[in-house]
This record gives structure tokens, C-alpha cells and sequence, in this order.
């Protein structure tokens, strides 16, 4: 996620530098071209590209518009899981029984509390392409980084190693079969959100829609000289920069909303997110390793 | 689903080329018409078309939009099947008492979710008028095959074959009443995904709608040549194909995600998504034939 | 709801024939006046009516968004009750407790699922104003029929029944009481259904904002040829009648869209849809009065 | 709600009467004042309060959109008490065990329904800044009124009421706790539809976006004049009113639609909905004294 | 919140003084410059900004549009809370067995309900930054703020004080295992609340979009002169002032709603709804220091 302050300007204009170089360099050509050897004859009327204008503003708009949505219902998604995690360490704490405060309830309950941070932490990990039992062990016993590590789909796999402890408890008459509903019904929860990632991360935004407003919007541009060349001269390169720039920066920003999942700046930020699950958790089962919170040094978080 | 690689230019025009063609050929006309036989009087001011355009750029918006928002929710949909088949698994393994881990109930589960990965091909391959049952039998038993062979909606019928197998483990005290509350709402969700999915593959997009917008297009093509005639001459074709190509193939697209069930390369992948169900599902019963994924070869996966 | 095919060009233009012969004898009335009369001092430069014009496209975009999403709301209301009626035959088929599979239980099943397609009829039916209860003696017994003749809300009566039917079961220990919420939030969610398809049926659609739309419509008509009659002479009656053509065929439409249960071919196909669930049902219960599905043969289905 | 019919024209223009009247005043001054002392020199390009026109033209259209949304979320509250409160009927109708169909049992099944319809005409009351409690003693009881007396939020109160109700007959063995259960979240329902429709009652539209959009409306009037004075003359008074009454007209009704609780012609028809509410619980209680529909003689029904 | 009146003029302008210092600045210079010097050769045809203004109008009510959605889902938040906290305290006051009308149940009651409206302020204050804990020891016992004083984020800590409780009473038996789950689901929509709170105060807005609007709003601005210098001259300085005035002024609206916890007058009213709360919650258990209500005497509530 991309932070108010601090975005360096190499970074704004470093994602169109190819296509705006380009556009100057086709722009200074015909300009040169026109004042020197005046043998350009084509002039076509502003009205003209102003009608491409119109349409490229609305479908980049509605390509906005739908970046957006993806990039919104990601963080919703995000969000969704820190709530659910919260939900269920509170319902790990407060509905087992334990006549005496043992050891072993204890004991149980951190364990949980541990793999649901795993949870977190493996499936922000999977969805960036990294691997995703990387640095797992500090929060999974070694019989459990051995089962996950047979899965495909590894933050699923913890989900059924919750399933199974919450089985097991129910038996030893720890939860009663209300309690296993609620609990089964937030882990359901947890397996929605988690197939919400992977359909954001694995849906193509529509190809050729994608295709069509750049090849659109180029031949917008390259017929921008000859519309201005008998009014400005030489002075329409600035001019047509200017505005390839706005469509230019409009549409990376909408290529780099869809995809919320890439390991980039504007990405949801799913590290600083689990790392407040984390702490969250952490305090809540009485654990003193509690990570610190990173610096937002950089303009941006992960 | 379109990949966002390798479309092939063919395809994309390939859409558009009988409206294309039309377009060149009747701009030509009225070209040389005008050019050697100078009876063309009507001249019209560009800003007529226009009106037309702001219009029509307008209605594409409105019709992209919605035609997005079927292809989104149809994605949505086969995202929520995912999630529930993971979870009626999850549920099957975890909720079953088993107090030594029989062989009887393991083959129950077994059966269980292989007929969880029949009902996901049979709902694709219902969706895109194949016929449901093929292939069915590797997953199901043949008194199962004989008992669906007499519906009409086969993945309907696997429900029935799922709910009867739940009342028996209820009958058999193998779950609890609370217990099959939960595994019921899951088959809910799953009913309600196969009648979305229904819903939308039987709606046909308001007709009218789209007769309209194709009716206006085309009066919009038809008045553009004598708008451009006076100021460019022949070089008008050229322009006006490329305007007419940005229109045709915005609705081009539109029709396209509206149907995403057609077996067509911008369909919803369900076979892909099915055979990641499938993956997914016997990884969590320690199932040893798990299929292979196919590689992405082509420019869409189905 | 209109089918893509063969939808008669007299269906499109009927619709709005008042409106463009209205336009047709206004325009030719003052293209005439002005060729013989000279008379006409009157030229509005074409930037005013596209002022109006554009304010138009966007209400009319606007109104169009708001009429599609009524129209798509009912569909999806419809959707939910294919839906939920499978589930809750999937529920009482699954649920009751059945040492032998006895005749009573069979009996009442069928029954009930009879009465679950009778409720489908009956409200379809009185969403279009037709006697809610016509044929519904071919699902429902004599008691049952003399039950729902007392209530002025056919729909609702029929739920009481199956609620009252429900209460009997539980009474009679053939299901839990878990089973009787599963089955009670069914009804709860087709009780839902009811009074959304209620509601979309009783809400006018903001009335000033129809009323305002069609005053700017005909000013901007009756602006129009005042502004080409300088340019185009006579040939702007078939321009007029063309850009008039659109704007009265969307207007029209959104109309229709907004309205789904008023027994006209734009209709939401509640009885198509109804007849789907018949069969759904009785092949769950194994009836073999299966009816017939009703070929399209008309450019719509109802 | 307005109705489709019978809208008279005083009531369409007498919303905007004053602003009409002081821009015709405005328009026909400078007109004058042109034609007789030619000393207004300023002549604006139609293309300067075109640009304010367009922008003007989207900030109507974004706030319509959010008004009509207020509007329409507020009619969907209401639909979903209508469905709340048959749910509510059904369930205490049928959940009760009742071994001899009792007076006691009966006698407590109709004080629930009438408190339930005295529910929904104090909610329609207090939204409207009505006295929340009038007329509800025919439908309560007078411990009840004095009950709810003490309170600010009178439905609340009775929400109050009737949970402790369903604690006595839970404790009386008349329901038992899974049924407690469903009727809570059917009280949880109707809480949450209280509250909506407070949140729409207290919130103020974005106070300096109307302000803006006010302003910028009067500028675009206000320059109108000189834009279109040169070619017009004094017939420019009719052009600028009628494009004046479109944009107030359009203002009026946004501003209307966004406050549905105002006991105003275009509210939320909440009398009539709880009306139809009275009449459907009454039936489904065997109630003799359903009152009778009230004929829609105005334009309108609250 | 802004309230409908009484905004004071010098509210809405000072938001916008730099930017318009700036505007009427640099046009005046640039007039004066060209109206005794004479060396301004630039006359840029009026149609170049208006494709500028044109895209910027679609950008600007997009961004209106997305910070619409944050402030109203902020706001419908708010109202989630409302609901939830009146249904937690109807629960918990109609949910516990009490056979003889206890001090002790009666004190539980008050405590937990103290302590719900400790939880609203307490989330209010630490969205806004301020200190989390200030003015709880009013509604929370001494060893409850010792506990909360231990955590980073105090509203989860007391939901899991809430949940302790739940736990205590179900095991002396005052209220049963169905009704715990009822409780555990209120406070399970509580942490959504919560959660999505935070989402909006720690989301911020697509960073390159503000920045790129900003950018291309300035272009605009910097242009419009050269475009309004050859027909008005000096006039241009007001007109470009007003054109300017709108744009910022919307900007600048689209920022203060994006961003609805800051402390700032066009907050969600998190204070004056915790008020409302805590009056409701007060009548219900009959506590007799209830507050006042705060008389809105400025031009918002906070």
C-alpha cells in the first residue's frame, strides 16, 4: 500500500518512462518535420480526436472503477481476516472448559493461537508466489510443518489441522457441540476469505478489454499532432506529453489496482497486516514475545 | 478465461471481421464516389454524429458494465464452490466419530468426496450443454450413475445422493443433529451456487437492449462518412475503420462476458477450477491419484 | 423476458409509434413551412441542444442503471426461490425420521412438495394481478384450498400451512428440533423472497424523475430541427426522426425493465421458471406426473 | 410515494417556483437592458458554461444516484419489516406446543401480534417526528403503555416487551431454546431495520457537496444569459428557463428522494406498509376486525 | 458530521484559500502582463482544456463517488453498532434465568452493560488518536481498566472481557448453550464493526490517483488563461476563479469524506452516536443517570 507521503517522483513517472519517451519522440519528429520541409498536409480537426477523447475517458473510467472494486474488495477481504482471527482466539479462550486454569488447556490454546498466525502469514506468502511455509516453524510444531509440507495448498491444509483439534476437544467434552458450530462456523469463514484471495489472484481481468483501451488509446495519441501541428508548431510536444501523460498514469494505476497480490508497492499490504494479527493475538493468549511494529520507513508497506 | 499472454491478433479481429469489412467497403464507396463522380451534396457538420456518439459511448459504458458485473458474479459464484466443497470436506472428515479409524468410515469419506468432485464436472459440463453424466463414473459408484441417470439436473440429483448419505451417518450416530445442521448449510450453499450459476447461463440479457445499441452503432457508422468526407477525402477510411473497430469490438466484448457459460475461450474456467477441487479435495483425504495440472499451452484456459 | 431471436420488428416500433409520428409530422411540418414560407427566423446554433443532449444521456444512463437493476433484482428474487425450493425438499425429503419407509411419510412428503410448486404458482400469479389461486386444486387438497380462500395473501396463507405442517412433525418426533429451525429459516428466506418481489411490484419508480425525463426529452425534440433546419433543409426529418428514434427506444425500454410482473413479453418468465421447478421437484420425489417442458415458440417466454 | 398518476403540475412546479421566477426576472432584465441601451459588451463562447454544464451534469447525476440509493435503501427496510414481521407471526403461531388448542395460548398469540403492528405504526411515527405512541393503546395493552411511556425510543421498548415474552414461555416450556433462538434473530432483524432507518432519518447528505453543487448552479445561470444574448436576443428568456427548470427540477428531486421520513408526498409509504402489515398478521391470527384498505385518492400515499 | 445549517461561509472557502490565492494570482499577472506588454502570443484553442476538463470531471466524480462509499460505509458501521449494542443488552437482560429477581443477576447486567458503553467510546477514541482508556473508569470497574491498560488495541479487550462473562454464566447455568452462541455472534458482529473501522482509518486512498489528479488539475488550470485571454481580457481573472473554485472545492470534499475519523467536522458523528447508545442502553436497564442529550449548537456534531 502506497503511503501518503514520500512517493518519490522516480517512482510516479519511472512506470511510463518507455511510453513517454515515445510520445515525445514521434511528437518532435512530425514537429520538426512540419517546420522544416512543410510537407505534412494532413490537419484533421480537434472534433475528431475529441470523440476517441470521450470514449477512451469512460472506458478508462469504467477500467478504474473495476480496478478499484478489486483492489477494495481485497483489503475488505483482509480485513475480514483479522476480524475472524480475532473472533476466533476469543472463542478458543472462552469456551473450552477448565475447571482448573491447567497446563494443558494452556497449552492447547497457544497452540492454536500460533497455527492461526501460521495461517496468516502462509497464505500472504502463497499468494505472492513466495514459499509459503517459509519461516512457518518459529509458530507450527515439527509434526505439523511435516503434514503441511505434503499439501499443495498449504494454509488450507492448517485449516483442516484446526478441524482436527477442534474434534479432538469435542470428544475430550472441552467444547460442547454448540461450541464446535461457532468454532466450525468461523474457520468456514476463514476458508471464504482464503478462496476470495485466490480468485482475485488467479482472475484475469478481461484480456482483450485491457488490449483494446491501449491500442485505442494510441491511436488517440497518434493522431493528437496532426490535430494541433497548425496551431501550436512546435510548441504542441509539451502539450501532447502532457495529456499522454494524464491517459498514460491513469491507466498503469488501474493495471497495477487489479492485481493487489504481485509483491509491489501499491499491493495489499498483507505482511503489516498479519503482523497486527499477531500482536493482537499474542496479547490476547498473555504471550510476551510480541513482535515489535515496523517502521513505515519506505513510502510504502508490505 | 482469456490469458493475459499470447492472444493471438486473429482472434481479436477475427470477432469483427464481417462488421469491419462492411465498414471499409461502404467508406470506400462513398469515397470514389465523391472523388470521381462529385455528386455527393450532403456534407454534414461533425458534431451531429457526434450527439450520437456521446450516446453510444454512454450506453457501451452502461452495457460493458453490466456485462462485467455477469462474468464477475459468475467468477464469484465458482469462487464460492471452491470454498464450499473445501469446507463440506473439511466438515465430512472432522465431524464423524470414529473412535478406532475404521476402514468403514474412511471409505464413506471417500465416496463422499468423490461424489463432491463429480457434482462440480457434472454442474460445468451442464452449464456448457454437454452431456452432465460423461466421466462421471470414475468418481461415482455405478448404483450412483443409475440413480442420476433418471434426472434431468444431475448435479441437483448428487445433492439428494449427498443429504441421504448424511441422514444415515445422523441415523447411525456417526454425526450429531448440530452437526448436520452445519453439513445441510454447506449442501444449501451449494444449491444456491448451481441455481446462480442457472440463473445467469438461462437470462438472456434485455434483448431489446442490444438491438438497440447494434441499431444505433451501425446509423452512427452509416452517418460518419459525410461528416469526414469534406476535410479528408479518401484518407477518411482509414479513420473511420478505426473508430468503427474501437465501437464494434467494445460490444463484441460485452456480448461475450454476459455469457460466461458457452464454451467459449472468454468462459468462466470451470474446468480448470474443477480440476483444482479436485487437487485440493483428495490432498485432504490422502487420496494417491491426484491428477496432474495442465499447462496453460493455449492463449485461454477453459 | 424477451428470447435473442426473432423478435418481430413491429414488437421494437410499436412501441413507441405515437411518439415518432409525433415527430415525424412536426419535423416535416416545419422543414415544410421553412422551404416555401421562408419565414422561419429561428436557428439555434447546435451547441444548445447538445447542452440538453447531454444532461439527457446522462439521466437517461441513469434511469436505464436503476430500471436493469429492478429487472435483475427480480430475476435474482426468482432465482433464490428455484433455490430455496429444492432445498427445502432436499430438507424434508432428508430429514424425517423413517424406520420403514412408510406410506404415511411418503404420503405426507408428497404433499408438502405439492404445496411448495403451489406456492410458486400462486405467487406468479398474484404478482400479475391474476387470481392467485386459479388451478392450484391440481396440488392442493380440498381443505387446504378453503384454508387459502379466506386470506387476501394467497402466497402467505400457503407458508402457514407448511409452518403448521412442520410443527406436526416435530410434534409427532418425526424430526428434531434442529431440524425444524433448518426448515423454519427455509420458509424464513422464501418469506423474504415474497414480500422483495412485493416490493419491486408496489414501489413506483420515482415519478417526478419519469415525468422530468419525458419533458426534456420532448424539449430537446422540439429544439432539434430548429437547429439542423439551416444546414439540412427537409433531409433533417429522417435525421431527426433517427436521433428521436434512440432516445424514445431507450426511455421505453427502462420503463419496461422497471416493471418485471406486469404480464408482458419484458416480464420476469415466472411461470417458465415455476414450471422448471415443478419438474425439479417432482423427479426429487419420484412423481411421474412429470409435465411436459412448453417449447419456445414465441419471440418471448413468460 | 408518489404515484404514476394524477401528479398535478402545481405540485411538479411549485417545488421550484422561486428559483424560476428570479431567473426569469434575471434573464428578461438583461435582455431588456441589451436591447434598449446596448451597453453589455461581454459576450461569452457557448463553450465556457458548456465545460461548467458537463461537470454540473456528473455532479447531478453522482448525487441522483446517491439519493435514489437512500431512497431505495429505505423502501428495502420496509420490505424487510413487512417479511420480519410475517416471519415473526409464523413462528409464534406455529412454534407454541400447544397440547389442547388453549385460550391461554391463543390470548398470548394475539397480544404478540397486535404488539407487534403497534411496532410498526410507533416506528412510522417517531421516523416522522410524530408522537411515537399514538394511537397504539387499540393495539396494547395498558401496562404495556405505561411501559414504553418511559422511553425515548418507544420501538425499542417494545422489541424490549416482546423478548421478555418469549423468556416467559420459554420458562413456561411453551418454546423450546432452539426456538428462542429463531425468534431472537428475528427481533435481531427488526432491531437492525430500526436502526437503518434511523441512520438514514440522522444523516445529513454531505452538507458542503449540495452547498457546491447549489452554487455552481446559480454561476452556470447566471453566465448563461451572455453566452447566448448575441443570438438570440430576447428570446434567449424562454431558452434559459427551461434549461434552468430542468437542472432544478433535477436538484428538487434529489433533495426530496434523499430524506424518505419527512412526511412528505414522496416518503417512504410507511402508513400504507404497515397498513398491509395489519392486514396480513390479522388474517393470519383469525383477527375479525381487519381494517379496511384505504383507497389511493391523492397522488400520492404516505 | 456538517448539519444543514449554519455552515459558516468562512468553513467552506477556507479549506481552498491557498489554492485560489494562488489561481487569482497567476491569472491577474498574466493578464496584466499581456495588456500593457503585449508579448503573450499564446492563444490555445478552447477546446484543448475542455478534453483536459472533460477526463478531469470523469476522475473528479469517480474519486466523489469511492470517498462517497467510505464515508457512508463508515457511517453504516456506526449504525451496525447501534443495532448490535441495543441487541447485545436486550439479550443479555432477556437471556439469564432468574427465578427470583436477583441483586446479584441485576448487578451482572448493569456491569456488562456499562461495559458495552465503555466499548463505544473507547473505539471512537482510539480511531480518532486519542487515548483509548480516557473517561472509561466511569463505566468499568478498576480491574477491568487494569486489564485493558495491558493491550494495544482496548476495544478487543474488552469484547474478550464481554466473552469471559458469557463464559461464567454458562457455567453457573444462567443462561443455556444455545443462547451463548446467540450472545457470541452479537459480539462476533461487534469485532466486524470494529475490524472494519479500522479498514477505512488505516486504508489509504490510491496514493497516485490523488497525486495524479492534483497534477492534472493544476495542467487545467495553468491553461485556461491562455485559452480566455483573446476573448475577455482582464475578465478572465473572476471566470477562471470560479471554474477553479468548483474544482478545488469538490477535490478537497472527495478528501474530507475518504477520511471519515480524523477529529474533523465531516466525521461520522462517532461521539454523538455513542451518546444515543448509551441513553438507549440506560432506559433498558432501568439506570436512572442517564445523560443529557448535547444540543447541536455549531455547524456539526462530533
Amino acid at each position: 500500500m502506497l503511503l501518503k507521503k514520500k512517493i518519490p517522483i522516480s517512482y510516479v513517472f519511472g512506470k511510463v518512462k518507455y511510453e513517454i519517451s515515445f510520445v515525445l519522440i514521434y511528437a518532435t519528429l512530425i514537429g520538426v518535420w512540419d517546420k522544416y520541409f512543410h510537407t505534412i498536409n494532413i490537419h484533421i480537426p480537434l472534433s475528431v480526436p475529441m470523440i476517441l477523447g470521450t470514449v477512451l475517458s469512460l472506458l478508462l473510467a469504467f477500467k478504474s472503477n473495476q480496478a478499484y472494486d478489486r483492489w477494495w474488495e481485497a483489503r475488505i477481504v483482509w480485513g475480514a481476516i483479522v476480524n475472524d482471527s480475532r473472533t476466533l482466539t476469543r472463542q478458543i479462550l472462552n469456551f473450552m472448559a477448565d475447571p482448573y486454569v491447567s497446563v494443558n488447556v494452556k497449552n492447547f490454546q497457544d497452540r492454536f493461537v500460533n497455527r492461526q498466525i501460521a495461517w496468516c502469514y502462509s497464505l500472504g506468502q502463497s499468494l505472492r508466489n513466495q514459499i509459503p511455509t517459509q519461516q512457518l516453524d518459529k509458530y507450527l510444531e515439527p509434526h505439523e510443518m511435516e503434514f503441511i509440507s505434503k499439501h499443495d495448498n498449504v494454509p488450507n491444509a492448517l485449516l483442516q489441522l484446526h478441524a482436527r483439534d477442534l474434534k479432538n476437544i469435542l470428544e475430550e467434552g472441552q467444547i460442547n457441540k454448540i461450541q464446535q458450530l461457532a468454532l466450525d462456523e468461523t474457520l468456514t469463514r476463514l476458508c471464504d476469505s482464503m478462496g476470495k484471495c485466490e480468485r482475485i489472484k488467479n482472475t484475469v481481468f478481461p484480456a482483450t478489454y485491457s488490449l483494446y483501451i491501449h491500442f485505442s488509446l494510441f491511436v488517440f495519441i497518434l493522431l493528437l499532432p496532426f490535430a494541433l501541428l497548425e496551431t501550436f508548431g512546435l510548441f504542441q510536444v509539451p502539450m501532447i506529453a502532457t495529456i499522454a501523460l494524464s491517459f498514460f498514469l491513469i491507466e498503469k494505476m488501474a493495471i497495477h489496482l487489479q492485481d493487489p497480490f504481485e509483491n509491489k508497492p501499491t499491493d495489499t499490504p498483507m505482511t503489516t497486516i498479519t503482523l497486527t494479527i499477531e500482536r493482537n493475538l499474542k496479547q490476547m493468549v498473555n504471550d510476551n514475545k510480541i513482535p515489535e511494529k515496523v517502521p513505515a520507513d519506505k513510502f510504502y508497506v508490505l
